[in-house]
């Protein structure tokens, strides 16, 4: 299926990807952008700054696929050596860009009021064999390479932009894209994802086996846990847009019977903002008061554009102090119960909808790790209570894993609780 | 420098990794572990559920590497095909592992307490060829395959995990590491890491050329920018660990005197590890009011461990309501200056230091976009107040990025504004 489709390969260059000091968000965006325009990523391969690996990387990903997008290795300084590099590959010569440098040229005088140094002149050269991309939000162009077609590609390109990632997106939505559509008429690449919670992936994949099996040849499920939730996604790949519509949907429609006792949403979005959509629909209001979660809760919510419409605030009570003075939690309560205790939550939720007025509230308490543990409320101990004025549900979750993982989790599933309440709630 | 390490490819597998549905955390994660070892990361794939693919990366990566470690596609559902494919690759059977059926069918009957599947017990299989690695945080053991010699490499191993992250972990930690550190004499990779805030890139560059071409070549210098923030690290490699550490400390010293004047920190932590060890030595406490950074910065510090004894709490107000009865901001404050103003920052952070009893506080106010501009308040304006009960600076931000940066950049400049600011109180 895949050699008919446009493919492409993602090289993402810096010894920091090697060390494990950066996160690469940078491959993981393209590849959704891409996928959204129909060119499939076959490939995402990161190299350090050595110019060998650079090179051999190159070499390899051209051979095998239409597209090689290069991020990184394009800054002013020493380690930065992907610009020569492309230039000798492709037989070229370096060769001032009189618009970037005039870019660059503005940027120092005008908007960072510094001198500009040889160096940052040298950042308006580029190879005289490459299609230079203006990258409006800072000083590296991007450089479009076309290559000669081979037997069993009949054109090909490589495009080298910087590794700062607004400055990446930018000439990935501004050029590199649009060019990319004009370039190959590429066939539709289609998902939908549903979000299921409650059952694990083998007991998923047990009960819609029969279903799976039957599944065209073009179509692929996909099985994704995440904390305890597992997404299913079908994929599928063609060139007539209304009929794979069409397809897709029905058999997504008879994927959600299948799995409707688990199923959550049956869209790819993060349960934060299913929420906030819900929430907007029925024209509430929601609060948070985390201590365990330490606003990860909060962040997740705040995350969501248009959220102010809907979140009022959280507060997070770390210390007895500030769950007394904040949340009017009784200090007795504290002592005798432990802050990580049903009656504490309860307590939280109840002083967060006074303070608030939200219409509703979700508050969590418990031991994170790795330190804090007692034999009664190991590490990994987390009460939640979601709920309104009306009604509260309290939950007590035990977490087995690190402290990032449990403040995930956690968030997660205090999510999902507050989710269902407000689903079924009436008022 | 590099051929005559050790070294090593790590190959993920997953769909969801060139779709960027899913964030490739795994290979950061090893990347940093081996290199702590003296393991060189030459490179990182991904490739996915495609047998093709899988098995091409796996022939290239093992020519070129001494070590390649896989995740992923081992687990029950129909897209995981990474262990026939090794069993067939490395010419191996299937085999049933006594160990690992005992282990599958003890956390079915008591963990799980649900009924055994068959494709469940199909996870204790393992090709005969290789020696099975004991998962005790799941079903799918890991998988250790001594590769034949060649001309250039003595000894060579492909190792393939599952690509659940704890389980990985768990697998590196207790079994990858200490075979691999067993089997080869590993070199030293030592890296010395600062963090400096208010000179650019170029311009550090600049400042110490000299010094940096005067390096020896085992050393290299990286520049990390994020976050308006400048990242310098030295790297260094050799067998000698007391002359490496001796060298290495030298040149870091002299590298701290070249930029001393934007020097925040002289290791490789996170500003709010940072500022947490630094409340800590001084006995003092912080609490945080976010508005626009929405709970962001409250993650942050309580994402550090241990972060309880010198953290109150948070008041996230998102709402004019929320300001008012959480933190006490005057009705006429918010409607004559606005939410987004020194003013309410400062009260903000007045209405916080008194509510918490905290010794110093954060308060952040904002537009993070995309919608909610003003001519006067563009998009990415932002105030902060840092400060204690005696003192308080405010500060206006313009972010010019998308909602997620502008909150992290946010995040990370009220960081080191109180950083800098308990570092330089007397109290």
């Amino acid at each position: 299926m895949k050699q008919e489709n446009v493919t492409a390969s993602i090289i993402t260059i810096g010894d920091e990807l090697l060390i494990g000091q950066t996160l690469d968000t940078n491959s993981a965006w393209m590849a959704q952008e891409l996928n959204k325009a129909g060119i499939w990523v076959r490939r995402r391969v990161a190299v350090g700054d050595v110019r060998q690996e650079i090179w051999q990387a190159l070499d390899e990903e051209i051979q095998q696929s239409d597209i090689v997008l290069l991020t990184g290795g394009l800054g002013p300084t020493a380690d930065d050596i992907t610009k020569p590099l492309l230039c000798d590959y492709f037989g070229g010569k370096m060769t001032v860009h009189a618009e970037t440098l005039a870019h660059v040229k503005d940027i120092f005088e005008n908007k960072l009021k510094r001198p500009l140094l040889e160096r940052n002149l040298r950042q308006a050269e580029v190879p005289d064999n490459c299609t230079v991309l203006f990258n409006k939000r800072g000083t590296a162009p991007g450089m479009w390479f076309d290559v000669a077609a081979t037997s069993s590609h009949s054109k090909r390109v490589v495009v080298s932009m910087p590794g700062v990632p607004h400055e990446m997106k930018g000439l990935i939505s501004a050029s590199v894209l649009p060019r990319l559509k004009a370039e190959w008429q590429v066939p539709h690449i289609l998902h939908r994802t549903l979000l299921t919670a409650g059952a694990g992936e083998s007991f998923l994949a047990e009960r819609i086996q029969q279903w799976e099996e039957a599944l065209p040849p073009h179509i692929k499920l996909a099985y994704l846990p995440n904390y305890g939730l597992v997404r299913l996604r079908l994929t599928t790949t063609g060139s007539k847009l209304p009929e794979l519509q069409h397809e897709l949907d029905y058999l997504f429609a008879e994927l959600q019977e299948q799995v409707k006792d688990v199923l959550v949403i049956n869209e790819d979005k993060p349960l934060e903002e299913a929420l906030g959509q819900l929430l907007l629909q029925k024209g509430k209001t929601v609060a948070t008061a985390e201590s365990c979660t330490g606003g990860y809760i909060a962040h997740l919510i705040t995350s969501i554009q248009g959220s102010s419409a809907y979140y009022e605030g959280s507060s997070i009570s770390y210390s007895y102090t500030a769950k007394e003075r904040m949340l009017q939690v009784h200090n007795s309560t504290l002592t005798t119960k432990g802050a990580v205790s049903q009656e504490t939550v309860q307590e939280m939720l109840g002083g967060l909808l006074k303070q608030t007025g939200a219409d509703y509230g979700i508050a969590t308490s418990g031991i994170m790790g790795p330190g804090g543990g007692t034999p009664d409320k190991p590490v990994g101990t987390v009460w939640v209570a979601v709920g309104n004025n009306e009604r509260m549900e309290t939950h007590r979750f035990l977490f087995r894993f690190d402290r990032m993982r449990n403040i995930q989790l956690a968030a997660a599933n205090a999510l999902l609780l507050l989710f269902r309440f407000v689903q079924k709630d009436a008022s």
